[in-house]
């Protein structure tokens, strides 16, 4: 007997209770704790809310926080590919793929459809929420890197070419935050050693 | 000399960081690591994009979804108040008031009013919003008790009356949701002798 509308959306909303178990490479502001996918998600969403007046262009604020709510859910099956590990990276997408059908394959058709997209356009990081998101994704642990004296960045030797490799896009969904997650988070842990000038 | 407006955002940003820590008496699904207040919030706020079909009245989700974003901020000075621990809620009100005026106060005015008012609307209870908020801060902790076993329920030593009490408001915001929780969360942990029949 197929399972009814509630008893879906209630299977998916326990299966990303897992969501808190994947841990990230960023520690929390304790300089202790490394963070997991679901605090990064919620900070991410408050940041949403009180920086989107900083948007290259005007975004839909909710779409933006529901997009960087679910954006990790795939870690669920796939895990957290660390932003700097280029042998995880290449497996990343097809990993990726696999787990958005299945977690988001356990919801009611039209919401699980809304939700792959949602992902799915992230991803692309082509609109101008995904764009925004992306911001988001790269500033918030940049400050809480710095929050922490570096320390994800010394501990794995991070060179600050790759760094703004990694945040060549960030611009694109705000100009203003890329430039002062550059000033304020990055470039003094550059200053003081902690990431490495090439 | 007063800070920027961004300066006074990215404040209020890294101050929250705190909310990560404030462990609450639920535990995850894994049935070992208690929840914190982020991740009890990240969890309501995709509750709320699934499930705000089923609300009373028609509400506004990025409202709602914000309304559960920060409504434990205050927590970060007040500490969590279990809900069944009556010593505690008799000071709580008082010293959540002046964590919101803290906190909230970092941001600029108009975003810490804006803060400010969403949190006391909750505290309220009385818009369509609110109460929803309210509906999602009371099944989302039994929907986890119910996946560990009553765990939380055993340990405190939870009696039915309690439960309902704590609940007497859920249905107002969603008669349907409040009916799952109690027939598919609460009453079969009765009748396996997890929540005390009195």
């Amino acid at each position: 007997m197929e399972k009814s509308r509630i008893e879906k959306q209630f299977d998916f909303i326990k299966e990303i209770d897992k969501e808190k178990f994947i841990i990230r490479q960023t520690y929390l502001s304790d300089a202790r704790k490394k963070e997991n996918d679901a605090e990064h998600a919620w900070h991410m969403a408050i940041m949403t809310v009180m920086l989107s007046e900083y948007a290259n262009s005007e975004i839909d604020v909710l779409k933006t926080m529901t997009m960087l709510l679910i954006h990790d859910i795939v870690e669920i099956d796939a895990g957290d590919t660390y932003a700097y590990d280029e042998e995880a990276k290449k497996t990343q997408a097809e990993r990726e793929m696999k787990a958005a059908k299945r977690i988001f394959g356990l919801l009611p058709e039209d919401q699980g459809e809304k939700m792959m997209n949602l992902w799915l356009e992230f991803e692309s990081g082509e609109t101008a929420e995904a764009k925004f998101a992306h911001t988001m994704d790269n500033i918030q642990p940049a400050m809480l890197n710095d929050a922490t004296d570096g320390k994800a960045w010394v501990e794995h030797i991070v060179h600050l070419h790759s760094i703004l490799n990694r945040n060549k896009n960030t611009a694109d969904g705000s100009k203003k935050l890329w430039e002062y997650s550059r000033d304020n988070f990055i470039m003094p842990n550059v200053e003081k050693g902690r990431i490495i000038n090439d």
